[in-house]
């Protein structure tokens, strides 16, 4: 199962549909957990609890960027992704590998339906679909 | 006027919604013109019809990469931003100026949200309010 630990929730409704559809396409393969907003430090604990001893990787600008293929080389079905809320991730969430999904800033929604897309497009390029071709 | 040349419709009601909410928000300060997906050179000639001699900034994944901040830096507004369809952009359209927003591949629906939403935040960084902070 892949985790991803978000904090706070998605308040734009078509943005909400579309990680649903993407979701919902990925048949319980993949698990958003949302954790509220509490301040960077509190959430980093709680995101901390809730990633069990596995993988994780913290989506965050100052990470490395990949290709969509390389993307795809980094998933394997257990692992947690994190998205911080607005003031960013606390250090002993930082301190894990990080990823950034581009150079430049958007909000933590776009965030979130771009990291479920990426996702997605990880399972096609697996089984080969026209989706990434 | 900043303008937005894209081949296609954006097909998912969400990200539509979206779309127009920014483009509402920038109070007629950019406009998007759909090309019909043509195939990708008789697409090139009808953007270029389109751009009338202004600047060109073509969306492509082997684009430079930039920072919100820089990217702001590179707004005026009397320019072109081109988003090609899934068969890309003809040689013609990419011989200008190319800026990729991300090195990951996305939908095209999700480029042309994500650049609207970046021309926004330029907007909001140029008069400093606390939407970029």
């Amino acid at each position: 199962m892949i985790r991803i630990i978000a904090v706070g929730k998605v308040k734009e409704k078509g943005i909400l549909d579309l990680i649903n559809e993407y979701l919902k396409r990925m048949q319980g393969k993949v698990e958003i957990i949302e954790v509220r907003d509490l301040g960077k430090e509190k959430e980093g604990e709680k995101i901390m609890s809730l990633c069990e001893g596995k993988k994780i990787i913290a989506m965050d600008e100052t990470g490395k960027e990949y290709t969509s293929e390389e993307f795809s080389d980094k998933i394997d079905g257990d692992m947690v992704f994190v998205i911080g809320g607005p003031e960013g991730l606390s250090d002993n969430v930082k301190k894990n590998e990080k990823i950034a999904l581009s150079r430049m800033t958007f909000t933590h929604e776009m965030a979130r339906l771009f990291l479920v897309e990426q996702i997605y497009r990880t399972f096609q390029i697996k089984k080969g679909t026209k989706y990434h071709k």
